[in-house]
Formats: C-alpha cells, structure tokens, sequence
C-alpha cells in the first residue's frame, strides 16, 4: 500500500504536531507527544508503537535498514511529508527527517505507590535536568516522584530521558498527597537540603527511606520540607554551588541503590 | 578617574573579545578567557581580578551594589560600552550587559601530580558535561586530568563550571603521558566502561586510584584501556544508555572521594 502524502505545511496533522511540540495542556489532553530522529526507532522498540510516523522520502531511503518494514507495519499510520516540512516541524539539527506522534507513556497515582526506591522531584524546572534524572532513575532502579515539575513530555526532556521515560515508574500528583502515599506504606521521606546539620549521605541507611529533592535555584519549600521525616545533605569539600540538582539527585539514587 | 568609553562595535578591544569567545587557539596564545553576567563578581570573587570589564552605563547603576567601588577597583580596566555592543557580544540572554576578560586559570603538566584522588577526562567532547564533571569534582575534592577534551575555556564549559574551573586542579597533557605520571606515584588506574567482567563501582576500593572516563558516544579507546591498571564498570538495572558521561564521573567522583 503507498504511504499516504502531505505536501502543505498548513495541513491539518502538520498543525497538530507542531502543536503537541509546545504545548503541555495539548499533550495532556490528547495524551499524546511527539519523539524526533532516528531514536523514534531505537528508543521505543518494544515499549511502544508509533501512531503516526511522518518522514521525507530521503530519510525513507537513507535510513531503510532501521526504518524497515517490521518497524514500519508497527505504526499506526505512515506519512511521507516534503522536506520542507521537515525542515520547518524540525526542533533539533538532528531530527534526520523522522518524526512520530505517540501515546503518552502511563503516569501512576501517588495512591498507588508500592513502597519501592523513590525519589520526588518537587518543582525541577529544568528539562534537562528532568531528563538526566530520569536516565539515571533508569539505571539504578528508581521510581520517580513528580510534584510540580516541568512537563516530562516536553521535546526537550523527552530528547534528553532517551528512552527511560518508559521504564521509569512515574507517580504525578500534588506534594502532599505523594508524601502521605509513601508514608502509609512505612516508607521514611528525607528532605534533601545544604545544611550541616542534617543527616549526612553515605553515613546513613537510605533503607525504606525515599528522597525528595528541591527545586534548582530555591530548593525544597519550607513547609515541604516540615513534612518530611527527616533532612539528606551531600557532603561537599567545595563551594555549596558546586552540585547541580540532576548530580545532587544521582547521587542520592545511587545511595538509594544500595550502590549496586 | 572617569571610565574609558566604547561607541563603535569594529572598536579594536571588542573585536578582541568576540575572537576571545570564539577561538580556543586564541584563548590559549593569549592565556585569557571571557565570562558573561554578574556572574564575573560571584564566580571571580578571591580568585582571579578581571584585566578588563566591559559593561553599560545601564548595568553599572542597576547593579550597583556588587558592582560596587571595591570590586571595580580590583579590575585592570572599566570600560563602558553601548547597550547595541552589549547585546551584539552576548553569548546567553542572561549577560547583564557585564563582561569580562580574564587571565586563563592555569594547567598543571601530568609530571606535577601528586598523588591526590584523580579523574582522567580522555575526549570528553560535550561543554556542558565538562563543566558539569568540573563543579562535581570541585564538590568532592577531586583533581581532574584533561586529554583530548573540549576546550574547559570554552563561554559554555565556563557557564556550566561555575568558579569550580579556579577551584579544581586541572591536569592537562597527552594520554600516556598523563597515565604514566599517575602510575610513577603508585597509584592505580582503572578505565571505565560498559562491561560484564569489570570490577564493579561500590563493590571495589578506589583507594589510591585514578579513574578514566572515555568520550561520550565511543568510550575510550581500546589501546588506552590497555594502558590503565584494571576496568571499572557501573552496575546498573535499566538500559546501558541510561547514564551520561557527567553523570558515570559524577558516580564515579562520588566513591572516589569515600563517599564523604
């Protein structure tokens, strides 16, 4: 069967995905973001199945051996568009002419928490720090917590969380609700913070313990922080500005590990 | 005294300092380097004094209390310039309209190394994680050996180091020549990588070791493997994509230090 075309920018799906790129309240409604570049391949495979694959003839070409046709049957719908779309939906210099519109991975509510390693991001802004502690949440096992942080769909954490979006649990709701959710299944919650009073990582138990860690310029709020069972800070020998939250929430998920 | 003044945008002093933001080899014939935004009084302060300070008229008064007499009188020279100079020689949106040209921190040669806890960058290409690997070994106390890298001069390496590129003791030389600095003072070197048969992160001592973290998208070369004293892997549950390279020497910094 011939792929279907689209050849005017102004079509109607062109204007869809460009508005699913902006726009977190669209995403959310539709349940549905998009993924750019080859990585449409390479960090879905097995998680999840494309809806719509749009992609210019020479990608077609270029890349036929991973653009295949086992991958292909698996989206829903294949669109080839002209280059200058591509060009214009493109957000990064490596889009390679591929882009996919896909199903949302699953949020989980705080409620159904099963009391596994967990750090709570409470107001991480910065996507690339979302997406780095989402890679690295991957690695070592860790559930994630989100309570007012940017969208974990927008272009730029999807780009930078590669494909650990889908193997990350993800719980989402308000602060205080996660906190009561972890408490009710005897987890201990530590606030993250720069003191030299609190408790120090590496020198206590994370067992049963999960962490919350704080937004990058201010931190956790105090009246979060009032919640919480007990205070984490990371000893440093240099300057306190010398962790950012992405390393600050490694380290304390590779304690949180157990280090193995 | 009355502040020099610079109208002209082809004035010979700007054209100095757009060469300085764009060229490594001129950073390195002329030992100097450039910082954008407030950041010259925060990041600078007790390290190193500005030889030249660019700024307008508008962020001189705006900023006044810490761009105050005292640390204006630390600066070679004050120059005022225009707000269109201002925003044709800024790099971020973030600049303040303050900039400054400084005397490169210095390089030590592989053969004065001491023997204190070491990283060894071996092509670690990407700005932004060298400079995030050098505020995390600022934070842990660590010395940082430089082959192959990205320039840490660089506007971008800069803005992600912090003041951590005055504060970290930087070793910078050929790869072998570096490894065999470290193995004259007896201390051991393992290469990181992605490996079933590696001795594992958390499970082995790093006393008196060095530890190699390869570029980001080859690792290191199999011929420096073969230098390094053993292999050293990060045990991990999710993908083998799921860690950075900032993020691998963080973890790695982390155990290196003892973990205090």
């Amino acid at each position: 069967m011939e792929p279907k075309r689209i050849t005017s920018p102004r079509n109607e799906l062109i204007k869809h995905y460009k508005k699913l790129c902006k726009s977190s309240s669209e995403r959310r409604e539709k349940g549905l973001f998009v993924l750019e570049g080859l990585r449409v391949v390479t960090d879905l495979k097995g998680m999840v199945c494309p809806r719509i694959l749009l992609v210019t003839e020479e990608a077609l070409g270029k890349y036929a051996e991973r653009l295949d046709e086992d991958f292909l049957r698996t989206c829903g719908e294949v669109i080839v568009i002209d280059r200058d779309i591509a060009d214009d939906i493109a957000l990064t210099e490596t889009s390679q002419q591929v882009f996919a519109v896909c199903d949302a991975p699953v949020r989980s509510s705080p409620e159904s928490y099963g009391g596994e390693p967990l750090v709570i991001l409470d107001m991480i802004r910065d996507p690339g720090n979302m997406g780095t502690i989402l890679r690295t949440a991957d690695a070592m096992g860790i559930s994630v917590g989100i309570c007012g942080c940017c969208d974990e769909l927008s272009p730029k954490v999807v780009r930078s969380a590669v494909g650990s979006l889908f193997r990350v649990r993800l719980y989402a709701g308000g602060f205080e609700e996660m906190l009561g959710a972890v408490h009710r299944k005897g987890i201990r919650t530590m606030a993250a913070v720069i003191s030299r009073d609190a408790e120090v990582l590496g020198r206590v138990s994370l067992d049963n313990s999960a962490v919350v860690i704080g937004n990058e310029a201010n931190g956790i709020p105090a009246e979060h922080t009032a919640l919480c069972g007990g205070r984490l800070t990371i000893p440093m020998k240099g300057s306190i500005n010398s962790l950012n939250a992405a390393m600050a929430a490694g380290l304390i998920m590779w304690e949180l590990s157990g280090r193995k």
